[in-house]
C-alpha cells in the first residue's frame, strides 16, 4: 500500500483567481516557494489570460520569473490563446495548461463559443508547445454541472476529454466547477471518462461548494484515479455562489491520502503551517479543517 | 435506488453541549421543533447528565417539557445514570442514550472506571428500561483513536459494542469522538463491528475534526451502514482539539445522501434555513458548506 498518488496544487493560480483581496507579487513568490518546499510536485503557479478579465494575477510575467524553480518540480500556468502562450514562454514556462467547459452554455455564456470553436482555438497553442517540448495538460469544467444550462450530459464531458486528450494534453483534468457534485454521480463521470482516456491520464478537481468535495475524491479513487487537484488553504470560491467554498483544502485532501495508505510526499505539518500563512494574507481563517486542527 | 437512511439529528445535544455560547432553553424548544419540521425523525433532544458537567444542558427537564413531540418522531436523550433514567423519564421520555469509550485510557481518565466497569454502571439503567419499554440507544466512542491512548485497538472497538447490544441496546453508534479517522478505517471498524453485531443495528458518529467526516460517511455506506449521525450547522467542536470543527453538519451529509439516490425525508432547504438561524443565536457563521451555499 506505498502506491502513491499526486497532488496538482492550483492555489496559487485557481484559488488566488477567485480571492478578492489582493495578493502582492513577493507573498505569491513566497507562497509557491512554500508550496515547493513541502514537498508538493506540481504547482500551478500563475495565469497568462488577460489581465483586464482576472485582475489578481495580472502579474503572471513577474511572479514566474520570481519563484525558485525547483529541480523535479512542475509549475505549469494557464494559458487561452497563442498570446498568453508567447509571454509565458518568455519567461521560461515548460509546462501550460488549457481549458474548455464540457457545457455548450458556459462555453457560450464565456467565450462566445462552442465547445468545438473553443477547442479549435487551442490548435495553434497545443501545435506550437509540441514543437517547443512543452507539457499541456487540459482542464474540463462544469463535469457535474453548469450554472447555466443545470445538467451536463455524460457525452459531453467524455467528447470533450478525449479532443484535449488526442489534441496531446497528457492529463486531463475533470472539474466539477461549480461543486454540486455527490460521490455517485463523481464515480459515473470518472467511468464514462475512463472508457476512452486511460486513467492514468485523468486528475480529479473538485470545489467544496457543498462540502462533497473530498467524498468525491474518495470515489474517483476507489476507480483508480490517482491525480487529484487541490488548493492549501482551501483558498477560492466560486463566482456562481456568493460566499461559496473554494477549492477542496490540499491539507484535508493530503490528510485522508496518507489515511487510506497513499504516498504523497507532502509534509503536512509545513502545508498546513502554510495554509495558515495564506489565510492570514487573505484575511481570513483557514478554510482547511486539517489546518485547523493542528494550529493548536 | 428509493432505499432510506435515517438521519439521527445530535445537533440539540452533542452540537450544544461542545458550544461555548449558552442558548437560551426557548431557542433549544425551538430548534428542536424546527428539525422536526424539517423531516428528521430521529432528533436527540437533550441529556441528562449532571449540569455541572455540561452547564449548557441544566435546563434538560424544562427543554424536554416544552418540545412538541410529534408522532413518528424519536426524541431520544443522554442518560449517565439511573438519577438521570428518572429525571428523564419524569417528563416522559420514551428513548434513551447511554455511552461507553472503546478506549481504556479514555474511560478512566474520565469516569475512573474500566471499560468493563463503565458499562456494568449501566446495567441496571437498562434493565429499568426493557421493563419500561423504553427504547435504548448505545454510544461507542474514540472509535477510531482516543486522546490519551492514540489507537484504540479495533478488538475493544468490537468488544465494546458487542456488551452494549447485548445488554439491549437496539442501535450501537460508533463514534469517531475525536475525529482523525480516515475512509479506509472507518470502513476497517464497520466490517469488524458488522461481524459481531447486524449491520441494520450500527449507526455511525463522525466528528469532522479533520474535514474527513462526510468522506468517512461514504465508506461505510458502502459497506451497509444506513443510520448517520449529524448535527445541523456542523454545531459542536472537539474539546481535544482548541477551535476544531464540530459533528458533520446534517445539511451537508443530507445532501450527499439524497444525491447519491438515498431518500431522507429531510427537506433541506428547511434545514439548511435552521441550521443558519442556529448558527446566528452561536453567533458565527453556519458550519455547514451547503448551508453557506444555499443561503443565496
Amino acid at each position: 500500500m506505498s502506491e502513491s498518488v499526486r497532488i496538482v496544487e492550483v492555489g496559487p493560480r485557481d484559488g488566488l483567481q477567485n480571492e478578492k483581496t489582493f495578493v502582492s507579487t513577493a507573498d505569491k513568490i513566497a507562497l509557491i516557494d512554500r508550496l515547493a518546499a513541502t514537498g508538493l510536485r506540481s504547482i500551478e503557479a500563475t495565469s497568462f489570460v488577460s489581465p483586464k478579465w482576472v485582475p489578481q494575477l495580472a502579474d503572471a510575467t513577474e511572479v514566474f520569473a520570481g519563484i525558485e524553480r525547483r529541480t523535479g518540480v512542475s509549475y505549469p500556468v494557464l494559458v487561452p490563446n497563442l498570446q498568453g502562450y508567447e509571454r509565458a514562454r518568455a519567461v521560461g514556462v515548460e509546462e501550460i495548461a488549457v481549458f474548455s467547459a464540457a457545457s455548450e452554455a458556459f462555453n457560450r455564456k464565456n467565450i462566445n463559443a462552442s465547445i468545438d470553436e473553443s477547442i479549435a482555438r487551442f490548435e495553434p497553442v497545443l501545435d506550437r508547445a509540441k514543437a517547443d517540448g512543452v507539457r499541456v495538460r487540459g482542464y474540463v469544467s462544469t463535469v457535474l454541472g453548469c450554472p447555466y444550462q443545470g445538467e451536463v450530459p455524460l457525452d459531453d464531458v467524455v467528447r470533450v476529454s478525449v479532443l484535449l486528450h488526442r489534441m496531446g494534453c497528457y492529463e486531463v483534468s475533470l472539474g466539477d466547477t461549480i461543486g454540486v457534485g455527490t460521490p455517485g454521480k463523481a464515480r459515473a463521470m470518472v467511468r464514462a471518462v475512463a472508457a476512452e482516456v486511460p486513467v492514468a491520464a485523468l486528475a480529479v478537481h473538485f470545489h467544496d461548494t457543498y462540502g462533497q468535495a473530498l467524498a468525491n475524491v474518495l470515489a474517483c479513487l476507489e476507480d483508480g484515479v490517482r491525480v487529484v487537484d487541490a488548493a492549501v488553504s482551501g483558498a477560492g470560491g466560486c463566482p456562481y455562489a456568493t460566499g461559496a467554498s473554494g477549492n477542496v483544502a490540499t491539507e484535508d485532501v493530503a490528510y485522508m491520502l496518507h489515511g487510506l495508505g497513499f504516498e504523497t510526499g507532502v509534509d503536512l505539518d509545513a502545508l498546513a503551517e502554510t495554509g495558515r500563512w495564506l489565510a492570514g494574507l487573505l484575511g481570513r481563517d483557514t478554510g482547511s479543517k486539517v489546518g485547523r486542527a493542528l494550529a493548536k
